[in-house]
């Protein structure tokens, strides 16, 4: 299956797309969708059950949550609230029922490139407690019990020097969260996808995610804590661009001459460039906004 | 010509790379190009001479300087330094040699979307010295003559609800400039040249280039004043990627086929979308330096 | 009247407290006050009738609003959102009631130090609508009648080489608003009242206000059109607080002695600092859209 | 000693003026001026030798270098460049001699309060190599032998919700560098000093100290390793700048009537705020670039 190494996207929906075009049913993996007429939301939930299914799937055993909302990129306050809602309700549901939490939510990406931006501008509209908890208590906050909720931007390699893991793990260590909640900007194959998805999985951040494209992940196997990710599809490889508009071209090349052909086209400085709306500055702040809003409300009551 | 309309430059230098592709000469253009070999940057300069040669080139009239140096995306102060020197001395060719000059610097995009905030980033940097000279006089400077450089930063239609012609127009009519200085972000058809090429003209800046696509000139017709235009190509738009990578493969075609089965490939969401490097904020903050520091060469002495 | 020179106040609210102190009654201005317990909101009506009265008070004729609400440096968006309708309550009341009118928002202040960011925060969360309607009409707004909103970030001097009346006047020739309001961050006298309180004002904006020190108005004479200005205090001058602080003390000395000691004991410098509250940014970026909000909700409906 | 507990002084330079002041001599701690006339640099060393200087003078044992340049708030290169080598010699001096070193540099402080941005500043001019060293050896920097240096910018406890201590224990356990490289904000006790002197000490950073007044101190002791502090005074507590101007003219009162006195004056709102210079954002750009291209420079050769 050409293309399944080439080609990148961090959606696991996306991914389950090919086998479908192609008609190949994958063993080891379940797919629900649901849709809300009412609210034009699409939710799809990929379960990769099987060390076959993951194999397949190109990525870890776990659920892979996906809410598309058309409407995302639309400045319409009311709307944005609804997602938020169903965005918390999806994270209740991940987490430990253990009562009071220790979260540590963390801000993937590159502040000053916009498209990259998203998870430091989720962790600046978060409402942090937990140095308000541990200096006064969870009375301190006005309540019975409170999760208690920090936030780290630990930048980029090429800012710090250091593997995002290394931070992370250092900071997991010295604070010992119960949960991990990673934020990051991710790749989408498919330009109509970018700014209007949102996909949460409990599987964490793999190695090659992300616009940055992180070497290592973040994980339960890495950090040693339970590890959410969070992530939104803000940029198309270029490569990719290109790739697709040449694959129906192409068809009547077989695979070998194929991949020879497309081997020649995309050239390397190709690969180091990223595709991405000419709005996604706007874009930016309405999703982080959405997305830490999700968060508050998810971490608003024990 | 298939592709004038349809592939975007905004570097009069790439428009003539296409004729020469087709062996044609293009009468009322001359191109001079020369190469220094030690400091490996590359000046090309087109000069559209008539109306004819206006036409074909698709803008107006003039003199277009491109300097090529591909190390200009490398973290090598010395080597700015080179570079500003010679944006400086190209710079004082085309300003009227009148002794004493009144010059509006505007930085010409949108300062939160990084591969568009070169303007912005560039007025940051200068050296503004007209609020001190009308204070206390070129004494002030410590000079016996200098030049009154101010700058504006505009920002886009988007953020102000006007034209950014309607802004720097009605500045210009206030503060009576003897020249402007538009510092833009440009589109460019190769990525090779992407934060690597510097294009200095003496025609303003026309409608429907820069990164934002400015929907009227800024030029003398419009301004009133001699306006020369800078510009540094950051993004590629997406559809172009699209088309070249397609143009060598449809060569069977003929032309009319070609641009019917372009026409399908390259979707209208597409021609909303740009292509910029990974690297793309450390880059600006280096060039706009740079940038900057030509003009503020250029301006220090009378 | 020792001070009324020299100890400087945005507020004309802390103008008039200064005659009642000194138990003087101003000819020419009427005081009226009103208390909503229930919000806890002050607002406060200066209206200063007689060019005696504007002498006594050391400001131009015209309605000055203040609204003091303690709890607008806490983050509650309910209470926000209440603050934001009274704002705009009192913008309607002061605007043209002309039907549709075209009103050019002006963000005032150095976007890059803090408690002076609030203007051009304040122009980022506006609804900007004139660029739709010039383009669609006010169909494009989905509505029948619909406001026409532009927005300006001037920049300050020392970034521009320009008065920022020089580059307002010039947009206001050029585009021809209806009005023209003017967000500022102001000064104060008193250090409780930071970040609390908002003067809405019909008079614009004056000589020497605002942190960053105008030295050309923003009026009616100076632009042509209304300008109604819209501040917060976001700092106190360095040497308000140490006069403060002295007052007192000095009570047995007579007014010449007093005036001596204090020129010898406020030296220059401290003229040129001021005093900020330290979690100026968290508070800077709530004021601004809870203004921002106001100004929406003021323009939302013909 | 009145006043040591109240006021406030991050530089050891100007508790020692206090005891100047009293004509009182501190056994345990050496004094050593220097005056470059030429460059009017002033390098003051403090050194603290034993436990009852450290008492009196309420900081740990250690060297405490100050470097007063009055022009350092002036915009010019040549005498930035200046500072800059006069701060790599010193931080060379207190480094170990030991050949290669892994050097984490950590910005302190709130990115989005200008007086207290310079760590995060100082961070993003910094050459950071630890990941090319680590990706091709120190071949890949071109030399035989290369430093080290990675850099991180922890945040404030408001943003993070923890200590600026528990992220940095984390990422040194972590990553284990020889030396923490400290950069913080400070607080002055005289106005004339801010932003025109360095502090470079080997006893990192004390609690209390630094704008954001940090609970808990970075040094040997809590991280494990050596760790350098280096600091600008930005800004005066505003209750320093109401004590100092009072002081003289309480001369005539005792202690105990004076403590009083001020105690009622100084209200606890004032602790809370912070003086500045208007154009401390000017400053913070240029103070930044200076201290990054001293450390720059410092790391540049082994």
């Amino acid at each position: 299956m050409i293309g399944t190494q080439r080609i990148r996207t961090d959606l696991a929906l996306e991914t389950t797309e090919r086998f479908e075009e192609d008609n190949v049913e994958i063993r080891g993996v379940v797919i629900d969708e649901d849709y809300n007429e009412e609210k034009d939301i699409r939710t799809t939930t990929v379960k990769i059950e099987t060390e076959n299914g993951a194999k397949a799937m190109g990525r870890p055993q776990g659920t892979y949550i996906t809410l598309e909302a058309p409407n995302m990129s639309v400045p319409d306050d009311e709307y944005h609230r609804e997602i938020s809602k169903v965005l918390a309700k999806h994270i209740r549901k991940l987490i430990p029922k253990k009562g009071e939490l220790t979260v540590l939510v963390v801000g993937l990406g590159n502040r000053d490139i916009t498209p990259d931006c998203l998870g430091p501008e989720v962790i600046s509209n978060l409402r942090i407690t937990r140095h308000v908890i541990r200096e006064y208590g969870v009375q301190g906050m006005g309540e019975d019990q409170a999760h208690c909720v920090s936030g780290l931007v630990p930048g980029v390699m090429a800012q710090t020097g250091m593997e995002t893991l290394e931070i992370i793990k250092g900071v997991v260590d010295e604070t010992k969260p119960d949960v991990v909640i990673a934020i990051d900007a991710l790749a989408a194959r498919s330009t109509k996808r970018l700014n209007r998805t949102i996909q949460i999985t409990d599987t964490g951040i793999h190695p090659g995610s992300g616009v940055g494209n992180h070497r290592n992940g973040l994980t339960r196997e890495t950090l040693g804590v339970m590890v959410i990710g969070i992530g939104v599809p803000t940029v198309v490889d270029a490569a990719t661009i290109v790739y697709d508009a040449m694959a129906h071209l192409l068809d009547a090349l077989d695979e070998a001459e194929k991949k020879e052909f497309l081997d020649e086209m995309i050239t390397p400085p190709l690969y180091s460039m990223f595709v991405t709306p000419k709005d996604v500055d706007e874009t930016m702040k309405r999703l982080s906004y959405t997305i830490s809003e999700g968060l508050n409300i998810a971490f608003s009551k024990v």
